[in-house]
């Protein structure tokens, strides 16, 4: 499982070019970072909705992908975002998870959290949605 | 509000970074455009998600803009996107609209379409969401 | 098409008892009407937003039932509804239709409409949504 | 807040007519339960969606009633729903929360079970969503 993912990982050269990182892995839930930098801001200067929304998106998928089959890939149906507070602090991190597990398609969601420089974690995004196995 | 949503957009560092232009600009519609290039690629090597969700949040929260006073932003509270085929092609288009303007909260969508060689479009995602004005 | 869509609506309990009616019947996109009664109010006196979800949710339903083959039945899988206007008026009219129609998976949505008494629609609600086609 | 809460729901017609029932209240969390029936079938004999949807919705809504002033009530802007397992059982029981409690806006989130008649619960459906305070 941790090959399969790692590997996809290296693949993604969307998240590879934000600095994501992934930096716990377990069946049901994988959590990954970035650093938040001045590149990814928007117009205030916080990192932009669509940062957490690629880095919750992609947890929640490979959240999805260690449910699931060799020879599968999972990609995103739909999904929904509800920002909840500024992403001010020094990391983004998403943490994946998932609601049901079916066999066409897995519920899935991802919370995420800007790190303060004290170490705290700030509530920050919160993702539903459904992915889809598809044949690698 | 040419000039308000254009420098806006200046300063949206993250937008910049992935290449994204606005190439049309009037009231209730805005849209914006990326070259599809290999930095914004997934595992499969289409366009992230978090690209088109993106393009597609930024044109629906401009589209937003246009509708509200001067001395207002806007902010995304919640946004869902549909992935509806693979990003393949040479740019991605997000053309916004507003479905209700009220005045604590604007209801937007987005549709988001890959530009093939061929100058034709190909429907990749549809969003539907919340942005609320805060003052600036 | 016509039979087996109006052979299940006949069963749908839920349905019959909130008066609701499928008035327009076409592929891709099928219209259900429920008349607007003091039972079907919610705290304000308006229609509760669990109607318009229920007849939004079926038109959309049966939107995607005339897209897919004999011998199957679609389901809910997610669906998002976005409330726009109080549900003030004689009858609510729900015409579904189809984003985009897969072999695993339609996405689809609906329109809500209160009809008022001078004829006029006012547009109460939108639905943006997931159905999975089922084996019979 | 408890009589507040009671009141409103008591004005409910459609809640009332679906046979519902406030089991719990505390704080941020309002539980409410319909015993299923064969009037709240779909076409396939189980519960409908609009009957999660509208108890699921409903508690969210309380629960975020119990957050905010005297003098206001919640309306609906926008919800999500995701359909889990069918809705076989006694009763449905419905259990919100709160996700996050702005001035403007609340994001609140419900749970929908089946409950068996061994007493257990089933996860049927999970919904997330936006209340909007207004005044009474």
């Amino acid at each position: 499982m941790d090959t399969r993912i790692r590997d996809s990982f290296a693949r993604q050269a969307f998240l590879q070019n934000l600095g994501a990182q992934i930096t716990h892995l377990e069946k049901g839930c994988v959590q990954i970072e970035v650093p938040i930098t001045p590149q990814l801001s928007q117009q205030q200067g916080f990192a932009h909705a669509g940062v957490a929304f690629s880095i919750g998106d992609s947890a929640a998928g490979y959240s999805a992908l260690t449910m699931i089959d060799d020879g599968f890939e999972v990609v995103t149906s739909e999904m929904k975002i509800h920002l909840l507070a500024p992403a001010i602090g020094t990391h983004l991190r998403a943490k994946g998870g998932i609601i049901r597990a079916g066999r066409k398609l897995l519920v899935v969601e991802a919370d995420v959290y800007a790190l303060q420089a004290d170490g705290s974690e700030r509530h920050i995004a919160k993702l539903m949605g459904t992915m889809v196995p598809v044949p690698l």
